[in-house]
This record gives C-alpha cells, structure tokens and sequence, in this order.
C-alpha cells in the first residue's frame, strides 16, 4: 500500500480575489508538490480578513499532513498572515532575533524601521524559511509553511522546505491523446477501465482552440504496473473506436 | 450605504490539483464578478470526489449571495458535478427534457449514447444555461450556478448568467506606482490613510522582475469621492517620501 501524504494550499490576498493579480502560485505549487510525491487535495483563496484567514487555516491544517500559504508577509498593514497565524494556533507574536538579524542583512541601521521591523514579526514557537532575494524571511509553525506571495520569492522558499518534508510515493501519470475521438464515444468503455482498478484514476480533459475540441485521456495512480496496464486497456478502447470523428 | 452582493468560486477537478492544468477561469470570473459589482469573497478547488464536492458546495452556497462553479460537467465518469449538486440540495436528478433537446440540436439520434446523455442529467428544479458551443447545459440551482471548466465555454456561459444577477455597487479603484519608494518607507503613513477611512481598503504589491522590485498601491472602495480623497492623501504621501531607494 503506497503511503500517501497530503497537502492543501491557501492563498492569501484581496488582490487575487479582485482579478487584479492573476495568481501564478496555484499551478507551480500543484505540479511542484505532484513531482515530490505529496497530494494536494485542496486550495483555497480568502482575502485579507484575519478571521477568514485563521478559520481556513485551522480547516485545512487540522485535515491534511501539510498546509502551504502564500502572501500577506510584507511591512504593510494589509499584510497580516504572521498575526493571524498566531492566532490561529494560540500563540504569541513578537519580534524574532533570528528574522532580525536577516533584515540586518539588509537595511541600514536607520533604515529598520517600525514598518520593517513588523516583516521579523514571527509567531512563537516557529521556525524561520529564508528568503535570498528580499531578506524577510518565511516560517513553519507545526505542519505548516508560511511563504510569500511574490512568485519568485515563493519559488526560492518551496525549494528550501521541500528537502525537510515527507513525501509519499510518486504519482504516476501516461497522457494518451484521443486524436479525434469524442469523449461520448470512449467515455462508456474509459468508465469501465477506470472502475476495474481502484488502483488507477482516469480523467478525459477536453480542450477548445481554434481548431476545434482536442482531448485528452490522463491515466494516474502510483503503482507504475497498474498505470501501465489501464493506460494499454485505454489506447485499445481508442483503436477500436477510431472513425467516429463527432467532437465532444 | 453601498449593497453588498458576495460570491463563491468553486473549481472542480482533479487535473488543477496535480498541476497538469494551469487554471484559466479564477483570474477571468474575479474580474468579471468585480466589474459588474459582484464581490468574489472565497474561491477553492476540489477534486473529482462526490464528498469533497458537496462538502464545498453546502458551505459556500450558505455564505455568499452566488456560488458559482465550473468543471465536471462532461460525459465522462469522472464529471459528477451534477450527481454532486443534486446531492448537496437533496434533491433527485434524471434526464431534463429540455437538456436532451439540447444535445438533440447537435448528435443525430444514433450518436446521443448513455454516456452523451449524462451531459442532460440536471438537478430536479434546475434551471439551464445555454451553451452556443458544444450544446451541453449548465444549469442554475438555487444561487448556485454550474458552468463548464473549457474557459471558452465557462466565459459564453457566464455573460448570459450575468444580466440575472443582482447586483451591487461597483467596485472602484485606483492604482498608484511607488516609483521606486520602498514598501517599508510608505507603510507607516499608508496604513494611517487606510485607518481613517472605512469606506475605503487599501493594498500594496510588490512584483518582482528583471529590473528588480515594482511596488503598486490600489485603493479600492465603493464610494467614489471616498477613494479619490484616499488615492489624494497617497499620492501626497509618496511625494513626501521620495528620495529613499531602498527597495521593499
């Protein structure tokens, strides 16, 4: 039996929520956690509200082994994940030695202001994520990790937690291309290949261009002979089909 | 006092999850629903799992004026939004004669099989959406409204739910560049702008690029002479501040 470890991701921030900022965390958090073996089960994106904040991720800490969360980390006053952190785990909050020294790193003496200074603002009890590129650093308090919003700073703090977290076997994926078959003709026989292993999942993806409807069956699951042997039965469902050529 | 109307988004589909999707829809409906004075409070993604569906639906559907959803609407085993949605109103599902008429416009009756004739499946009580594009409905339940995950089709779908909708007054707002002032040294006086007003929120944002960090404020809110005088006060602000260029 493959051990599974799971994960949801909550985004944190009215921009979003507003289509200001189109999210770009969302789709590298979900193929990240995928290639290292941990599920993400669930996002969720709420705004800048810290009751909103701290409900989502008592929701979410409490169901799955990890809980990432992007944004609300700078020296603003609508940055407010450290606070509601605290919050939600019922702890205390205050300046972190450690998270000031790295803004030392940083700013001038004078230059660490009050505003500044709330960026080393760190809940008790957790432990920093550095941050290369601007200094304020992440954190992890129990089984979940705090990173920032801007995607390059995300990116650079997933790389430095991925190595301290447990991962679960891999899932394995074959992408086989329906060429033409519509989804109504294969859907009957892709049921009945999907029900015959629980070890599997199947999706048929249908896409929409210029060129009509394109789609695609994904075959998944993490025992490599079981994803062989469904993905095999798929492409021999589609070899018989072949001639039907009524889209969708 | 401004109206306030709320919705939910609810993404459905396991392919967002593991990544192999890049989501194209979060990004389209928050502008949309912020354009015609819809405020997008929650979005989540779930994955194809009956519970996990009418879990999200149940919640969301309680809270906000709209919950709108896309995804999981095909002929395929794996869409069982429908069966899901009748599920969470406790309401049965069958064959709606207006949907299979639908499908009838587009298959020639020796192609309307079992699995085409899941896409008629609807929610006793439901009304349709059209679909110009591929035919097959979404459906309004409630204030719940269920659209297809091809953002072609979810976007067709979503301009003729739109002139349905109530409404509330629209946000307004104005984006101001830092122009190279410093998140930390504006923080201070932004969020005593921010505090004087209720009327108004104000965000900043740093983006990171080649040519280092960007820092763009928005004020937002729904009374216009509140947010010019807010984005007034801002803009004098970072007159004043002008001359630091310590980045963030």
């Amino acid at each position: 039996m493959a051990v599974s470890v799971t994960a949801a991701l909550l985004i944190i921030g009215d921009e979003i929520l507003t289509g200001r900022t189109k999210d770009k965390n969302i789709g590298y958090v979900a193929k990240y956690l995928t290639g290292i073996g941990i599920d993400l089960r669930e996002v969720r994106i709420v705004p800048d509200v810290e009751a909103e904040i701290v409900a989502a991720v008592n929701a979410l800490r409490q169901r799955y082994t990890y809980l990432f969360t992007t944004g609300g980390i700078g020296p603003t006053h609508d940055d407010i994940t450290a606070d509601s952190m605290a919050k939600a785990f019922g702890v205390g909050i205050g300046h972190d030695p450690r998270a000031v020294a790295m803004l030392q790193e940083r700013y001038q003496p004078g230059e660490l202001n009050e505003a500044r200074m709330r960026m080393a603002r760190i809940p008790d009890g957790a432990d920093l994520i550095e941050n290369p590129i601007s200094k304020a650093p992440g954190f992890r308090i129990g089984n979940v990790f705090v990173m920032a919003g801007v995607p390059a700073i995300m990116q650079v703090m997933l790389d430095s937690i991925a190595p301290t977290l447990e991962t679960g076997a891999k899932m394995i994926s074959r992408l086989i291309e329906a060429e033409g078959i519509p989804e109504g003709h294969y859907a009957e026989g892709l049921a009945a290949i999907a029900a015959a292993d629980e070890r599997v999942s199947i999706g048929s993806y249908p896409s929409f261009s210029a060129n009509g409807f394109r789609n695609q069956i994904v075959v998944r699951g993490k025992d490599a002979a079981a994803v062989e042997a469904a993905a095999e039965a798929v492409i021999q469902l589609l070899a018989r089909l072949k001639g039907d050529r009524n889209p969708l």
